[in-house]
């Protein structure tokens, strides 16, 4: 059994390719391959507690995720998400490994979600990308964008001046060039490839905003009260892409607009599905795409599985 | 953050007075006063694994137990039955300790509630404790009850001879004079305090064999499917008492008895109840008792609280 440090996974990260690790992992969950239960869920008074769980079937783990949100957690200079996961073997139950990542995996394999999204969903021709929030995945998503476009130009949006600017200083360090804005509407009329992270619960972005040729990935509302996007926009896009649709029908972007009536079940399709070409991704320029990612436990299980053989490998 | 072993939490645990621990636990959950989410359960091909989680309300700590069984384990030399318990501050969320108790603390745990039922319900003079099956929990009970009964006499039935021998062999070493029968109705026909700790799927006691003044633990049914006890039993009962009545009536004994129309859902009562002394235990040398322990997560909270408190406070 081994114990990985926050440090000791930091170092193992850049050596993986997780664009397809992550992706292998859509693909089971759409096959059918995986068991996934529900969502554990333990609200305390300072915060609250989700534990994700599940396996790949004939696989060699199954992984069990503990992740928190304590909004209050800054006052004490603590971070405000945590977490750890837990390998274990499928043959015996054996706990294999503690990964003690504090998050770090589970906003990780969110950004790479974001890059599989934009890599099937993208216009080829991003004029400019959109970011919406200015925190820790509002950064990660714009690093992990940098695989699927070109495209260096951004246009970010967040509700205070300080963290735009902050944001517009730390992603410039990284090699974009990053305007700010403080009118939202700006996203949809100046950006193409938009992604969206912040915990707003009313819509920020709005369907007369909205341009052909445009591709959004939502990534802030994972529970049924979250919501970032106008459902219209939902209704209006050729594509709707849910990481999983049993999820996205009851949390997110996707519940929001077809709880709104601006979508039908039938009309969402499932990244898995597009990864493995069974369905197309964009097929014109012209297209309006939404993907909608509320994190499915197949991208734990697949960055911890990961992480952890390429410790193994690499451990004295 | 500190990570405890299983030697290392077996060194604790001999200096914790769980009785009282545990009794909290139980007090918390009758009041209302914990947090117990439904049970996470997580089914592969060679076992299963269950996740109990939650917290009391005011207190510094939530606990999440990851618990396995994986019946093939025997082959490998491994041990069925493991698990971890994980402890975080209720105020950050931040992990406070890794317990690596491979199952153990479950197993504890689940024999001190054991001897709290027999403290509160079990009569005053015991002719001879009977135990159903000889494995690990058969063991641990009837170690726990030499503090709720100075009986020493003992009585263990289980299908196969070597385990019964090697139950008295392994028992007689711990003070106790054990004799042993293959003819289950020998139990309650000898003894009237009884605990029953077999994964059985059929009765294996029987009303006909019921006599006045005895007290039967029911430990080894924490599913639906599985039963020790003939529902009947249960009705026939003077006072049946539940560790957590929501979850009772879901599985184990008292669900089988309410589903076979042996018992109404409103002469249940709960073990905490009784503790805080709300409702009385026994009253009465003649009286029949049963109680039906499926296992509660704030058993869990309990002890790990405990561990990790008697480590913290003795550790350099």
């Amino acid at each position: 059994m081994n114990i990985m440090t926050r440090q000791e996974i930091e170092a193992i990260l850049p050596s993986l390719e997780l664009v397809p690790i992550i992706e292998a992992g859509f693909v089971a969950y759409s096959k059918g391959w995986a068991v996934v239960p529900p969502v554990g869920e333990l609200l305390l008074d300072r915060g609250d507690v989700h534990i994700k769980y599940g396996y790949i079937r004939h696989d060699d783990y199954y992984v069990i995720k503990i992740a928190s949100g304590f909004y209050d957690n800054g006052r004490y200079g603590l971070s405000t998400s945590n977490g750890l996961m837990l390998l274990f073997r499928q043959q015996t139950g054996e706990l294999q490994s503690v990964l003690l990542d504090e998050g770090r995996l589970t906003d990780i394999r969110t950004a790479v979600a974001g890059a599989i999204a934009a890599k099937h969903l993208a216009p080829t021709d991003v004029e400019r990308i959109g970011i919406v929030g200015a925190g820790i995945q509002a950064r990660l998503q714009l690093q992990h964008l940098a695989a699927a476009t070109p495209c260096r130009k951004v246009l970010v949006w967040d509700r205070t001046d300080a963290q735009r600017e902050q944001y517009r200083h730390d992603m410039s360090a990284h090699g974009f060039q990053v305007e700010m804005t403080g009118e939202q509407q700006e996203i949809l009329r100046q950006c193409n490839l938009i992604v969206t992270c912040t915990p707003a619960t009313e819509p920020l972005l709005q369907v007369a905003d909205l341009r052909p040729g445009t591709h959004i990935t939502a990534v802030g509302a994972d529970t049924p009260h979250k919501q970032e996007l106008d459902g219209a926009i939902l209704g209006r896009a050729d594509l709707v892409v849910a990481d999983s649709i049993a999820q996205c029908l009851v949390r997110g972007e996707i519940h929001q607009a077809v709880k709104g009536g601006f979508l039908a079940e039938g009309n969402i399709v499932e990244l898995g599905s597009i990864v493995y070409g069974a369905i197309p991704g964009r097929e014109d320029p012209e297209q309006i795409t939404v993907a909608d990612l509320t994190g499915v436990a197949v991208q734990d299980i697949q960055i911890a599985k990961a992480v952890y053989e390429a410790a193994v490998t690499t451990l004295p």
